[in-house]
């Protein structure tokens, strides 16, 4: 496929005019060469940002309208347009992302099922969480007939993450939900992997125009510069922002759209520590399976994921360590793995450095020395005391590391579970009777993770009905949203009531029918049945 | 009964220690003869913010985890509570709001009513959003099981309303769906009702007492300042905020909750206008219903409801002229009334001459010099045109004042319409024809608020199940939010999913058995059945 480097709005290539006071074009590196990847892509300016949104706005007049059918065919014909890229499409991400094959090739599985599940979502239509209350004429005063759904919130900004080419980019999880509640989407790509993009962005508007939907609906914009996102966050006409990246990237975000003149949502997912902690029966049974369990976890990807376990606690002692040099032996054994682009493997590089400079000590002989752009696992170890007064060793260190913290018994892992800030996920290993024995272990996690894992790892999210990626700050900036997973429709969604409106000019969903047989709440019961 | 005019902290009194720079202590004032009620009240400062603060903490440990059982016995012990204070009850609000008896008694209805509809909504269960998407060990890699529901935030900050003394304030509908959340609540009284405040607040205690909730779960601080209401908001256990008020003051919180390392949702229902568009067969047909009907809409408790319809909006000539009439002479015969506190009062007349003076001409005689703090209901009108080039006539006159707005035709009222910010409410009187051809008009209102009413009148909200109190900004802070109905309850909790779990160590809405059979979301499904 012939890249343009162009910036897509509402379908139409645009060039971009650039932020002020960066260059105009950038091009993708190739992270295992250095190499730069064809063609340049033209920085979007302020003038890009405008046209697109209003091209959304304009787009939302008729898409906020589409039924639920419409929108579940764009969604089945974004999946077939992403599964017709190909190999290509493949190959443009590792040459742009030095992923492994099989992981893209899982990773699209996932993008194109995400978009699958929305539109099976939509069809099923229950998601509007549709309530009716009757009216009661004879009451004193007379009791109106109200009726309530969720409807679209308007046009939403979305950012590509860098760690996930597919299923948190252009078509990712952000762009389904959105698209699926009835929001059109300008997303800002992200510039490690423009190409990718591109081809995410075309596809999605072949889908656009392929089952009739405004062009509006889907604009791409490109560039490494932070203006521009910015002023899409600014911009007035957007009603909502999705992000998944780092937490200075994220707050930015945040406090720029809480600043506006008319505040707007931001889910902004910022990665955690995913502390996982390792209770006695666990380190005593220990060994292998979990050894390489963690190990593997931490090295996933080369560590790029925001729920690699940054953190794994235990009591001290012979256990612990034993595990702690079993752990150690794989990550040597792992080797050095090439991270997503340069700038991310230099701030690994700088944070493992940090932590040792706080007074975490590495485990196991010194890394060699490796090409540039690649990481080598490191483990880093302490004690619980030390770890309580060093906030430093509390921060994300995105990569493959992880470091031990060795408490003095169960209740100073208590104590350091107190201390954490909101994470992701938080894993405990045990057996059953200790998990029983350590209810408040538990109690605190769940007010601190919005996931809780027992005798697993945190990497691997899976999309479904029940997950929940999302938890208290800095995890992310809103905990009662998931970016994962079905329930994260309603984060571009708010709720309207009609009140004494004439059946015909309700909408469906609401109507005394129910056609559709969607689940609704009718003077407090659940019913499929009309009204 | 005696009141102490102290704060109550975790149920003790406390002695205000008194923001810096502020006296130490203030009393009610009746506000029809605008005297001095007993006792003095002291000012709280930030030592009982902290100690309200840390108490709710500590008491969330145990009631974060308290049954629905256990919180609806305790909802119910409020309301009876609420109920025993009897006529005292009323007496003191009567004094210091000087709202009317039987508004009073209806408002008391509709506080002790909302209260048992948490209980009930607790009992029945399905409240939690639980879902279940369960295991499966074949898959590569082999699928967790996954269990996801709503649990509470932990502590949260209320802040009373002037307006509603019962239904809005201390034991009003924040406090009834936070306490219904498993969250505790430290609440900021209005300082124009210390009294009545004071009251609720011992029921509140006597009720926790009663039914063993642990003292924290409830404190009450008073004060006119703003430092401790801003300390509350911003103190870092805090984890939500519930307001209804000024936009100023909403604003305000909303800016210290989003400048706080860890932000917090902030729920600020800041009023509106609350636009009533009249379409040609309505004006038409007109006459003595509909303008009696807009007339006690407007004048309804003075006018100080964050419902009240604030922009009456026509199509110009002699119809609209003809019922512009009749409103004002039926205002004029209403007569001024008693405003909730002299500053409001000082307001509204400064609202009404402020509107004058940015063109709005008044319609019907000019109201006679009235008494200190009574206000004189007022009509005024103006064209669309001028309207649309106003932004200071778009603001909310809190009182008993209406715009009547003149277009040209109504694409100028869509044009109005579109131009207009985010309300609580939208009301079209019209016919069902007139209705079905402006659909474009209905579009447009469901972008601007959260409810929309069709030849009825905005003041009167529904305490249901399908209530939406609270639309975009400014009318509220989180269109994705209501503060009146049972849907309230969702602001105060967050979801966790649990992987891998066993069952017992599961919270019971979760469980495989399902005992008390609330709707689950499994695999895709609604069902009641166990899993």
């Amino acid at each position: 496929m012939d890249l343009s480097g162009e910036n897509l709005v509402a379908g139409a290539p645009a060039r971009g005019t650039g932020p002020q006071g960066t260059g105009p074009t950038f091009r993708a590196l190739d992270p295992s060469t250095g190499l730069a990847l064809e063609p340049a892509y033209r920085e979007a300016g302020a003038a890009e940002v405008d046209a697109a949104v209003v091209a959304a706005e304009d787009a939302f007049r008729s898409y906020g309208g589409s039924t639920p059918g419409e929108r579940a065919r764009f969604l089945r014909a974004i999946a077939d347009e992403l599964l017709a890229l190909g190999d290509a499409w493949i190959e443009r991400a590792r040459a742009e992302t030095a992923l492994p094959l099989a992981r893209l090739q899982g990773e699209r599985g996932r993008t194109v099922g995400q978009l699958r599940l929305f539109a099976d979502l939509l069809e099923e239509g229950s998601w509007v969480e549709a309530r009716i209350d009757t009216a009661d004429p004879g009451r004193i005063p007379a009791k109106p007939d109200i009726r309530r759904m969720l409807v679209p919130l308007g046009p939403v900004a979305v950012f590509g993450a860098s760690n996930f080419p597919f299923a948190f980019s252009v078509a990712g999880g952000d762009t389904a939900s959105a698209l699926a509640a009835g929001c059109p989407v300008v997303c800002k790509a992200h510039p490690a992997h423009p190409g990718t993009s591109e081809m995410a962005a075309r596809a999605i508007g072949r889908a656009a125009r392929a089952t009739g939907m405004p062009a509006g609906v889907f604009s791409l914009l490109h560039g490494w510069a932070h203006e521009p996102g910015l002023a899409l966050v600014r911009h007035p006409l957007v009603c909502a922002v999705g992000f998944t990246g780092s937490l200075r990237g994220g707050r930015a975000l945040f406090d720029a759209a809480m600043a506006r003149p008319q505040p707007i949502p931001v889910y902004a997912e910022m990665g955690s520590i995913n502390p996982v902690f390792l209770l006695p029966s666990a380190l005593e049974a220990g060994g292998e399976a979990l050894a390489q369990g963690l190990a593997a976890s931490i090295t996933l990807g080369v560590g790029q994921f925001c729920t690699n376990p940054g953190v794994l606690l235990g009591v001290g002692g012979e256990a612990l360590e034993r595990l702690t040099g079993e752990i150690a032996r794989r990550l040597q054994a792992a080797g050095p793995g090439v991270m997503l682009y340069g700038r991310l493997c230099q701030s690994y590089a700088e944070g493992v450095e940090r932590a040792r400079a706080k007074g975490a000590r590495a485990v196991g002989e010194a890394a060699a020395e490796t090409a540039p752009g690649r990481a080598s696992p490191a483990l880093l170890a302490t004690d619980a005391a030390h770890f309580l007064e060093e906030p430093e060793l509390w921060q994300e260190l995105f990569g493959p590391a992880s470091l031990v913290v060795a408490a003095r018994d169960v209740a100073e892992l208590e104590r350091v579970a107190e201390a954490l800030e909101g994470q992701l996920t938080a894993t405990i290993h045990g057996s059953e009777p200790e998990l029983r024995q350590h209810a408040r272990l538990v109690e605190i996690l769940q007010r601190k993770a919005g996931r809780l894992i027992f005798n697993g790892f945190p990497t691997g999210v899976e999309v479904g009905h029940a997950m929940q990626h999302g938890g208290p700050y800095p995890a992310s900036t809103d905990s009662r949203s998931t970016s994962v997973g079905t329930a994260a429709i309603s984060r571009f969604a708010r709720p309207v009531c009609f009140q004494d409106f004439p059946d015909g000019a309700l909408p469906p969903e609401l109507r005394r029918a129910n056609e559709r047989a969607i689940l609704r709440l009718v003077n407090g019961a659940y019913t499929r049945e009309g009204v």
